[in-house]
This record gives C-alpha cells, sequence and structure tokens, in this order.
C-alpha cells in the first residue's frame, strides 16, 4: 500500500500541513506526520532522508518557511520525489524567502514546488504521482477533479438565482 | 513501458527543453515531443489535456514563459502529475511572470514547479516520479546521485592540487 | 442593444466584481455575470470563449486571483476584447501573481489589464470601448468624467472651509 | 473608416511602437502616429487628449517608458478607451516603474494596458476594440486567430520530423 | 515672505499630507493647501502648474499614491522644485508603485522624491530649500536638528535608568 | 554667486555623476566637486557635511550605489537640502538598494531623492532650488523647459515627414 | 571578560534588539545597550565608532530600519565585527529597505547581516563569535544548540500521541 | 595560529570565492579551501560542519547561488560562527533567491550574510573576528582601513588635477 511521508520543520507549521494530510486521507493514501527540522535536527534529517524509501514511503512532502532548507535537503539525501511546501511563517519576508530558497534548486537536485501555503495541492500532487503507476488512485484523481467542476457550477447556478 | 510527455508553448523554447529530453534518455525513459501553446492552439491544449493518460503517459513537463499559462491549464485538464517549467523568455520581466503564473496554481489544481529554465530538473523529477513505483528507475536514480557526489569530490581533489 | 460579459473564477471573487456590473449599470449597459473557472471547469471555459462573441456579447471583463489563466484563456478563445482584473484573493502574494499573470500576455493575444482589484475601471473601460463606436454611451462617459471632477472640487472647496 | 492614434513620449519609443502600426495596418485599420510628451509637451497633451475624439479616433495606443505618465494623462483627458504600453527604456528599472506607472491607475481612470515592450498587442487589442461593433475587424481578428494556430501546428511538424 | 504650496489628489491623502503643514508652521513658513487631481481635475492641474511660480509659490510638494502622477506632471508645467510623496494608498501594491511613479522621472523633469508616507520629511525639505538663501530659515533648520538630537541623547539617558 | 557641491562615493562614480556638473555649467550656477566616501573617509564625510554651509555651498549633490550612505548621512550633518542619486554599480542588485538606502530615510532627515543613474536630473533640481529665491536662474529653468518642448516638437516634424 | 555593544536608532527599535540582549545573558556575556541614532546623532555615532574597540567591546551588534545606515556607519568606524539586525520598522516598505541598505555593503567594509529582525540570531552570532576564540563560550554554543535539537524532537514526540 | 575555512558549492563559484582567500592572505590568515555541495555531497557537508571546530578552524566562510543551503547547513551543524556569501550564479534569479536563502536563517541558526558576490567583505570580516581577540590582527585590520581612506584620499586629488 502507498505512503506518504509528510515532514515539516517546526510544530507552528501544522496547521498548514494538515491540509496536504487531510486531502490524501480522502484519496485514501496513508500519510506518515513527523516534525524534522533541516537547521535544529541536522542527524534526524540525514536519517530521515537516508531511509525514507527503504521503508515503505513513495513521496516525501516538506514544508517549511523563510530561508527554507528541508525541502531541498530531503531532495539532496533521498531518490523519491520531494514536493516542497513554502510556508509564509512569521519570520519570512512576505513569503518570497520561503518560495525562492524551494523553488530555485541547482541542476540535479529538484524539489517539485507548490504554491505559498498550498500544502493541500501539495496533497494532490503527492496522490496524482501515485496515481500515475495506480489505476485506482488515478480515477479518485478523476473523480475530486469532477467533484472540483461540480461545485463551480452550483456556484454559478446560485449566482444566477 | 513508462513515458514522458514534454510539451512546449513555442519551438523557441527548444533550446531549454531539450534538457529534459536528453536527461530522461540517460534514464532509460521514452520521452514525447510536442509543441501545444494554450493561447494559440486551444484546441489541442484540450486534446492533449484530456487524453495523455489514455494513451500511456505517466507523467507531463509543460514548459513556458511570460504569462505562462500551459502548465497550469495542462494540469487542469489531465489528472497526471505535471511538471511546470518556467522559461525565461525574452518577453519576461526578468522570469518573475513565469515563475508566478506557474507556481501560485489554486487549492485543487497543482504545478510541480522546478526552477527558472530548470527543465533537467524537470527530467529528473519525472524520473523519480515513475521510479516512486518501479525499483528499476529508482535505482537510476540512487546511481544517478551517487555520480552527482563523485563530480564534485574529484573537482575538491582537483582543487588541491 | 451592448451586453458586457462578467466572469470570474469563483464566487468569493464577487465582491470585488460587483464593481464592475454596478458601473456598467449606471452607464445603462446590460451586463451578463457568471462564473467561469479556467482550471476547475475547463469546459466551461471553452464554450464561454468561442461563443460568446456569437450570443451579442460585446466586451469580456474576467477576474482572478494568483495564477490567474482565466483572463488569458478566454483571450485565447474569443475574437473580443478581453479585460483582465487582477485579484489579489487570499492565496495571492501581495497580488504580484495575479497581476504578471493576466498582464503578461505572449504576443498576439492581448488581455486588457487595469490595476490590481480595479474591477471599477474595468467597468469604465468597457463602457468606453462600446463609446469608441457609439456616440450615446461616448456622451455618457464625458458626463461621468466630468462628475469626476465637479467631486474633487467640492473637496477642495470644503477642505479651504 | 476607424482610426487608432498612436503616440509615444519620444522618438526613441518608435522601434518598439512601430510593431503596433504594422499590425493595424496588416488589419486594414487606418493609424496616426505622432510624437507626445507628457513631461516635455504637456500643451500638446492637452490638446490631443481633449480633441482626438473630435477628429474620428476611436482608440488611442500610448507607449511610455520609467516613471511613464503618458497613457494615464491622455485617460484623463479624452472618453476613449486608452491602452497603454510600458516600455522597457533604458532608464526603466528592469521595466517595472514603466509597468506599474501605466497599470495602477486610480478608480474612475482606466488604461488598458499591455505587457511590457507588447505594443503589438496593443494594435491587435485595438483592432479587437473595432471589431466588437464591427464585424468586418472582427473576421479578421478571427482570421488573425486561425493564423496563429497554423504557425504552431506547422511548427509541431516540423519538430517530428 | 516664503510660501509653499501643498497638494495632493484626493482628500483621503489628507491625513498623511497634514504632517507637512504642521512642520512648516513650526518652522514659520507659511503653506497653502490644496486638492488637485491629475486625473480628475487636469485642467485645474495645469492652472496650478503654470502659475504656482507667478503668485509667490517658491516650493511644491505634491502627494500621490498609486500610479502617481501629479508630482511629475507639476513638475512637467512648473519651473519651482518639486517635492514628491508617495503615498501607500488602499489602491496601492506595498507602495511601490506610488514610489517609482514618482521617482522615476525622466531625464529632463526632476521630483525631489522622498521616502513612502514621508511628508514630513516634505515639508522639512521645503524648509531647507528656502534657507539655502534664507539665513533665517537655515538657522531654524539647525535648530530643529538640534533638537532631535537631544531627543535622541534623553531616550538613551532613559535608557540607562 | 550660488555653487553646487557634487560628491560621490569613488572616482568610479564620476561618469553617471558628471552629467550634473555638465547642466549646472550650462545654467551658469558655480559646481565644486570631490570624492567623500562614507565607508572609507568617514571623517571627510563629517567635515564636509558639517562645514558645507559655511563655505558658500547651496545645495548639494551626492551620487552612492549598493547600500548608499553617503546622500542620508551628509543630509544628517548639513541643514542644505541634499539632492541623492542612486547608482546602478556594479555591486548593486539591479539598482534597488541604491534606491531604497537613500529614498526612504527617517523622520527629521529628509533626502531629495531623484532616479536611478539620474544625475542630470539632480543638476536641474538644484538648479530649480536656486531658482526658487533667485529670478534669474528662475528664467533659465524656464528656458531649458521651453528648449525640451522645442526638441519633442522637432522629432514629431521630422516623423510626419 | 567578554563585553558585547548593543546599539540601535531609536528607543522604538528596543523590543525587536531585546532579543539579543536576553540570549547573551543565558550565554553569560556581558552587553551594553545604547541609542545611536546615525541621522539624528552623528558625533555620538562617531565616538562609538571609533572608541568601542578601546573600552573592551569585542563585536558591535546594531539594529535599524528603513534606509538603515547605523551598522554600515559603524562598520565604516570601527575595526571590531559588526553585526546589523534589519528592523521592519513602521516606515519600512515590508522591511526590503532595511535589509538592503544593511546587507549591500561596498568592498572593504562588511558588516555581518542577520534576518528582519532576527536579532536573537544577532545575539548568538556574538556569542559563536566570541565563542571562536574562547572554548567556554564555544563549549555553551554546543549546548544550546543540543537545546534546541530536544525541543524539536520533543515537539515530534508530542504530535505522535 | 588562526585558520579560516572557505568552502563553496562547485568549483565555478571559485573566481568569486577566491578573493577571501586573497584578503585573508593579505592578513597573513592561514586558508584552507574546499568544494562542499549541501545537495551533491549531503555527507561531506556533514563531517565538515560537525569537525571543523575541532581541527583549528575558527570561521567558515560558505558561498552559494541559488537556492543556497551550503552556508545554513554548516551553521546548523558548526557551533562556529559562519559567514555566508550569496554568489549571483547562472541559474539565479538576478541574485534574490542566493540571498535571501542565506540571510533569512530562523530563530538559533544565524548565518553572517555580506553582499550578493562579496566574497572580499567575507574574508575582512573573518580577519575582524579573528581581530575581536587577537590584538595583531586587529592593527592589521586598522591599518587595512588606513589603507582605503588613502586610496580615496588620493583619487579626489587626481580629480582636483
Amino acid at each position: 500500500m502507498s505512503k506518504v511521508g509528510i515532514i515539516m520543520g517546526s510544530t507552528s507549521d501544522l496547521p498548514v500541513m494538515q491540509e496536504a494530510v487531510d486531502i490524501l486521507e480522502s484519496f485514501g493514501i496513508e500519510t506518515e506526520v513527523d516534525i524534522v527540522s533541516a537547521h535544529r535536527t541536522p542527524e534526524k534529517l540525514f536519517d530521515y532522508g537516508k531511509n525514507a524509501h527503504t521503508r515503505g514511503i513513495q513521496v516525501i512532502i516538506a514544508g517549511a518557511g523563510g530561508a527554507a532548507h528541508l525541502p531541498g535537503m530531503i531532495a539532496s539525501l533521498s531518490p523519491l520525489p520531494v514536493i516542497g511546501v513554502p510556508i509564509k511563517s512569521s519570520n519570512s519576508i512576505d513569503g518570497w524567502d520561503s518560495v525562492l530558497s524551494i523553488l530555485q534548486m541547482p541542476g540535479g537536485v529538484p524539489v517539485a514546488t507548490v504554491a505559498l501555503n498550498g500544502s493541500k495541492n501539495a496533497g494532490i500532487l503527492a496522490a496524482q504521482i501515485i496515481g500515475s503507476a495506480d489505476k485506482n488512485v488515478l480515477n479518485k484523481v478523476l473523480e475530486y477533479k469532477e467533484g472540483l467542476k461540480e461545485k463551480v457550477i452550483e456556484g454559478a447556478k446560485n449566482l444566477k438565482k
């Protein structure tokens, strides 16, 4: 069964990152949540990055703010696809530091970056990655997209009343 | 066998996007390259997005510059993971428009954004996505990372001489 | 009789976009409001863009925030003038993403972009476009400008008291 | 017959603005080109803005760079739709000043802003504005869009060879 | 006797601009406050700019926000030194538009720009300009600077207690 | 007779600052050019700032790039009006650092900031400051503005041929 | 015994700068706090910078906002390492002015810049500087880092419950 | 004897980082240069960070570009003061990513950031850090500052000729 590892630098990032957990659960995908700080627990960072793929994790979602090094360092250590969530934390300059220090990785070490605070989209992207080789999950993604459409069409109808 | 679809808005984006083709070939992953313009061939955009997953494509890489709508519109239409490559085209404001119009997707429709002109990393990320469910490709990614390391260590040695 | 189509990606954009409706009504120009999401209802986007000019609409106003693709995609599909309103939505980086992903359209597919949250100006611009071939509306624009002037002069008088 | 007024602050802006002239000519729309500087010829600015609509002009295209006041001041004086072209002139900070001082007009006085150096798109937008009340021009716009599509499809074919 | 003209685009700018009035009064310099909108009262703008120097005004302070054209247009029309105050109004993108559309004037037409919302400094600068040819005012500026110093030294003393 | 002090942090700034010297000479205003580095010659900075007004200088123009402290520190020390010229030096981040560290002075200590590399405008502004109390110079400024106008009108005429 | 000088431009900066005092006290390092304004007390600035190293101070921490010249001017005057804390004061443009006017010092005169409002980190950096030649303080830094790690691991444990 | 460790992510950073080596040699301070890539040699990063202080290094200078994680990760692992040099590498967005991902470190883990490409200043800062406890080096810093001053005064003299 598929599993997505969700990590963040601090418990203060949890409110943002919970959206990834919730959407993945709604797709029936198992998640494992942990606090791993690139700057405060470098040894744990190392262990996590080196071993995630050996214990059944298929995709890693990493959220961080400011000079956000967690997603990139995990991507340095793991062969798995790493999704980075830039967080607009209190010490961030309007989120620009979070975005740029996750997005602008050097050649050889990609991070799949999503929008600022876009942890829900990180969860959907993880599901799409799993779905790219798993028909069952792919169909759930198709259903989810259908649901998005219906909600907009409903909103349009209410507007006309 | 796995296949990655690589699309771009204009033949002028080809020099940047070729790096994705090359790195994927070096991983032994088949690619299919096409020109699809969100703004000039919207019908082709629609066909491509709606059908890519039905004809064996597992991951889509889309490159675009300026007000770059190709990656996001493909992500709107396809259930597959879509990797967006912001391109610093001649009509771009230092690349900021390309980056922001790919990265900042609304909730429900993620694009896995890589660095400005980072098409090589888009190719590696596509390989990692395939590798997340395919041991053979995962091992190639591990080997590739080993190769990166050796090149740096070689450089360090030469420096000391 | 002239008609302006006003669309937006989500009902949450309505408070901003209502200003366009109100000012157009004050010019006696008919409006038609709808929700069309580039990312959630791509089929509706297609229908809307392809057919608006065939059912009496003369100008389209499209509002969107973040990676705002609605105005540009409608401009891709329709031969009508499209006015884009960048919206500072909650998921936007201070509005920069909204502005750049609407403004920086590639050669061949213009969007007439107005200020961030400038939906009132979008309505006035639509009236000016209609007025460019309709003396009656042109005169209403001239009157409106006269009104703006008087209000400032009134304010200046009150200041001196 | 329709006529578009094209003005710019300095003859040094002509290479950029010529693209608007050329595309409008290709649509069979008459143009009238002039140099009007908001900062160096304020009286001419006044005359131009006050009278353009009385001598047959239907749309005004104004290009300027740096602290670009020409488009906004013309929009202040004329009831016609004014299209603003931000120019990346030598004294501009990467074009940001040009873009912001044209785009961010206050409520009541819109400028239809196009991309940085986007004078070709300004010409197309002017044609679309005229086309919104003139079937003949509307059809030319539709043909033009068809031509854009064919060029992309041609490029895609050549790529496959 | 010296006189400083203080103008702004809207009564909503008054809370910011009042600081210039107050500081100039504290230097014993006469002020004349008016509302002049570049975009809504262009005729008044013209009159003001053309005639200010003929009716005893020595320095003009002009405050505006967003696409702020008032200071630059006054500088275009008047031979007097014009001090521009960028205002962070509600329709401004964090003040960047206000700053750039006042600061980045083309060669030949300077505006003496002060900090965002820096209308107090605009008043002091006006006093310094008058003081450059008026010993009495120069001495008041020297006294004012002495006062600033004493206040800081007082603060430092209180800190140590 | 009037005198303008023109200082800069390094001889490498001379090509930019020479424009201020030239335009002031064309107005018949005496200039005195010197190299004063805030960071390398703080004692000279102090002497200059403290004494400029005692030896006949009426206006100071200070140019600097990067973390540009020269204009602000001179403004701290001198009661004279200080005009700051942000220079896009080789160590500058596209000029933003130069602009912001000159413009954003705290309350009490204004610097009259002109455009990036706008040393010609700094010279004209100095002339306007002197002209605000000197009819002769004021008339030269009026003549200069007339000359700007004629050049634009000449350019417009050539365009029509 | 080691001593760190902590200065700021205004008592309003004290809430931010107090964090540096507190963390240094927790390391057992003596601090000396003072108000020194580059722009309002230039003579005090001079005395402070010239003499700090002669009265036992080893490191200087200087905090300032807006066009922040205090850290750079102190670095110009003192041979000691100067740590600059950019402060997001009320007159700052989102902190960018504070950051750039401290960070972008010219060759020859470095300022060790920390994050926006990062005065706690300034204190830790001062301790590390002292620790680089003082084993006792170095060990305290090592202990402090151990404490950071334990707090994160504690947080991770609580999360799992 | 004092020793400064100078590391960078790639041999392509050497031309920039060489300036730090040269200036430190001119102060008579030993340097040790190595290539350590956070993203390509994470194990070497770990070893370096954990052990530098145990083998005689007193200060670490780390240069990196783009999403620059090397300085911050070394600061995470080492108790020594770490100086970060943001490099404007070819894959950087005008240097903003390099600056922000080094500067904006979270509370607890400072990096002493210098200007973009400011590796010479990094070397001087390292000397100042050593000089804060070493009179001999402090005096060399004082001499160096004297030399800067003389060069400026020389330049000013040549200007007057």
